[in-house]
């Protein structure tokens, strides 16, 4: 039998999705709860990676189990089961075995939140990067819509980024602002490692100083880490939403 | 020299506004701030007093000093000395001595927030009231619309508030829904001690035990704490914004 979750966590709780030591992971948690309800040892498969930090509010995962249980009882044993970490199972779905939590994915949603602002928040302490400097949020739009489309995103991508190529479709990458608030919605098949804080990192650097939008295209052209911004740090990150063809 | 500060804080990391014996309010660590800056004991007034757990993304104070500061100093130094504490002074200004944080205000603006979902909220934990079962949003409303205006609000007001009279006029109460997340958003020249909250627990009795919602008109006039709904959490609710007749 195959299950399909849907999963909100807090990502400063979790050293990532995938733990390399014994660290506990989002996956490890699971795969523990799954095993308390059950006594199957299974694999759950994410179907967006998060690194340590990075959050979660529509994480999908899926896993196979030996016996049949009604998708209700799954959600209460997993959020039973989770408790003493940040994590909330949202919906549990029979699926048939073709589906897959990773590779049936069709679009990713991610969104990243800066509090643009003199002082820290308070309220938003690991859920938002503070940038001091005022932003200017039309001029950041601006660079950004350089970077929707197929494009090579060499200088966006991580130096241990295992993917075969650096080529991705950026679908939508828009940036808004509600009062102190600028929140950066980007949406793509599928990312580089570190693509979104990458492409944050640098929108800011833009505006920070006073960098041409038009820039942007050397940046991307160059291919080279070392000619983007700062990677923009991982709590600001959230895993919105994963589309799948079935649900359309 | 009387200066007015708006301030941000996390409710759950502090004993209320106020506090009684010497667990850490709001008002004594911003008062220990000022006295490592000048080496002055004064007394900040708040414009509203948040209990235990309730939090304020704009709580405005006032406090008075014998030594002339620039804002800036201020608000820079009492960040510095409130660093453990999650609070954060975004802005500091030099106040005639006719300001009053709290006899000056002319509206209060509080926002409630419910998470209304089977399972609770690992990202809003101790930021929202998590109420499992469906909410009729439309139908708060509509029994909220039977509060406004000037009414005796002692079925809604905390069995030892202090205050005078228990006639207040409550100018918006508004229900809205984002999702899986409901506010409530109330403004008044001033409330009862826990008005806010016994409404927001009256309105989801109302609509968790699919009371007809003119029942409200009842609740108001028996004037009866017992026959009001129980007191919403205060990790809940937020002092969003004070209003004073010179901002106007």
């Amino acid at each position: 039998m195959r299950y399909k979750i849907l999963v909100e966590y807090d990502g400063c709780g979790f050293h990532g999705w995938q733990s390399q030591n014994d660290l506990p992971s989002v996956q490890s948690v699971l795969e523990d709860a799954i095993y308390k309800l059950t006594k199957e040892h299974c694999k759950v498969f994410g179907g967006g990676r998060t690194d340590s930090g990075v959050h979660a509010t529509g994480q999908v995962a899926h896993f196979d189990i030996e016996r049949e249980y009604h998708p209700m009882t799954i959600m209460r044993a997993l959020n039973h089961w989770t408790r003493p970490y940040p994590i909330s199972i949202l919906d549990v779905v029979n699926v048939p075995i073709s589906f897959h939590a990773r590779f049936s994915a069709i679009q990713r949603h991610y969104r990243y939140v800066i509090i643009n602002r003199a002082v820290p928040s308070s309220l938003y302490k690991n859920r938002a990067w503070h940038v001091p400097k005022p932003l200017d949020v039309r001029n950041m739009q601006i660079a950004a819509n350089y970077l929707t489309g197929q494009h090579d995103f060499s200088s966006f991508r991580a130096t241990h980024c295992q993917a075969l190529s650096p080529i991705k479709t950026l679908d939508t990458l828009s940036v808004t602002m509600n009062q102190d608030m600028i929140t950066i919605h980007a949406s793509a098949k599928s990312f580089l490692h570190n693509q979104i804080r990458i492409i944050v990192g640098t929108l800011v650097n833009f505006s920070n100083n006073n960098i041409p939008s038009e820039q942007m295209l050397n940046v991307l052209h160059v291919r080279d880490r070392t000619k983007a911004g700062v990677t923009a740090p991982a709590y600001g990150l959230y895993l919105e939403h994963i589309d799948y063809l079935h649900d359309l």
